[in-house]
């Protein structure tokens, strides 16, 4: 029999995608274009940005693909929507063409339409409490937790995986909530038994079956972020083994669990950017 | 017999001193001016910019010291010294005018003249893993456990207190170090469970004595940035109980171990603003 209770992130991203849709419907001007700069000959960033335009087309947002080559042409682009009126949010996708340093992307895209949450300022503004755009995933990850009454006052939490895109946003977000957390990574010692203490279990590791069944307990909340396609194209699998699924008191399944919840909220970054109330 | 390795900060701050001097001395153009700008009518705050003057001077930093009112005047004389060539660093001294909102500070103070780090640019690039200007205490904590060479790779550190001013800071720099960290705070449910599996445990939660003796063992090494006057005048006086500091492995004294670090960092920011390589 199973006992865990599946967090499928389809409804919240319902709601979610609705909301942007409404900003962007109730707008006095026209919504303005989400820019995505995307580097030429990437398959998947040039599915993930056709996905972003087709998801954007049902809500009303429109969306403007710029293919670059090289560090030149991606902040040459990135001027130019930078100052283009006509231009709400800006996404610059990865993979950066190589001789990009992220550290200048970080400066550069401008705080208000950084939908993405890359630059230092919108960093800096989630780390001091004041954010403005947040990393998606991590937005999303909070989002299910309080969709689901997650009570987080005084929790232990563990984050597994401190990237820049999720684990440290995360970690901003959650300590906001007056969580107790601990973030472990490749360094960490004794992962089990940092994992065991958990009430909730936090992972994007970008590691397939990082976490197995026997680091979970039926008490615990596990949210998996983990998208990971293996060597042989199967996937995509979470960070959580399957059985974790079967083994912890709460689970987001891999995919259909924070995957559309994050799509959703980077639509309504996209849509506040569009209509200006980001 | 006492076995606790005291760790004073008077060796360290005094070579970090030295490197100020030796920048502000062997730099080409003359070094700008440290501004501060201070509240009026507040005895602390007076002194405090007193004391850097005269650090300042020590090592050949020039410093202004600007009294304000109120945010009008604070903001004023912070669009001033922004602007001004000849000032290379700035520090706006707490308390803030009551109607000052934090948020636009972080806002305004420009990143390159930003000695105290507040600024959100500043930061979001600590989040990010790009330090320029550190909060000062925070760092003074890193360099005091480097200058031990506490092995932090791996290591379980606990922090208690989430202020931006110290306790965030410290854990993006300790992150950065591969450590593994929790960060304890008000609403920590069991803070004794928390603190006692700490290998490393840096404390900066402004509370007089909140870690016993009993939370400490002697495997420990104890970092307490506490600095804290009783209400009948009595202190300074550390977050940590004064037994910690028989019972701990090491131990940082109160005063003398992270404070003369602290303004040594400063000083040393100031200095790298001041010659124009912050």
């Amino acid at each position: 029999m199973r006992m865990t209770e599946l967090w499928k992130g389809k409804e919240l991203a319902g709601s979610i995608k609705a909301e942007a849709k409404k900003l962007l419907s109730t707008s006095n001007e026209p919504p303005k274009t989400l820019a995505i700069i995307l580097p030429r000959g990437d398959a998947s960033a040039a599915d993930y940005a056709s996905f972003i335009a087709k998801s954007g087309e049902k809500i009303g947002l429109p969306t403007q693909s710029i293919v670059v080559d090289d560090a030149k042409e991606l902040f040459s682009a990135l001027t130019q929507a930078s100052a283009d009126p006509q231009v709400g949010g800006i996404i610059v996708q990865r993979p950066y063409p190589q001789d990009v340093a992220e550290e200048d992307l970080q400066a550069k895209v401008p705080e208000e339409k950084d939908v993405d949450g890359i630059s230092f300022t919108n960093l800096g503004r989630l780390f001091a409490y004041h954010p403005r755009y947040v990393p998606a995933t991590a937005s999303a990850m909070l989002r299910l937790m309080k969709h689901h009454r997650l009570p987080l006052k005084g929790s232990r939490v563990v984050i597994v995986g401190r990237s820049l895109a999720v684990g440290r946003p995360l970690w901003a977000l959650l300590l906001r909530e007056h969580a107790t957390i601990t973030v472990c990574h490749t360094r960490t010692k004794d992962l089990r038994a940092e994992v065991s203490r958990a009430e909730v279990l936090c992972v994007a590791a970008g590691k397939a079956g990082l976490i197995t069944p026997d680091m979970v307990s039926s008490e615990m909340v596990v949210v998996d972020a983990g998208y990971n396609y293996l060597d042989d194209g199967s996937g995509p699998l979470g960070d959580c083994h399957p059985e974790v699924g079967e083994v912890a008191g709460a689970y987001t399944p891999v995919p259909g669990g924070v995957g559309p919840v994050t799509t959703a909220v980077l639509l309504l970054h996209a849509a506040r950017a569009a209509v200006g109330v980001g």
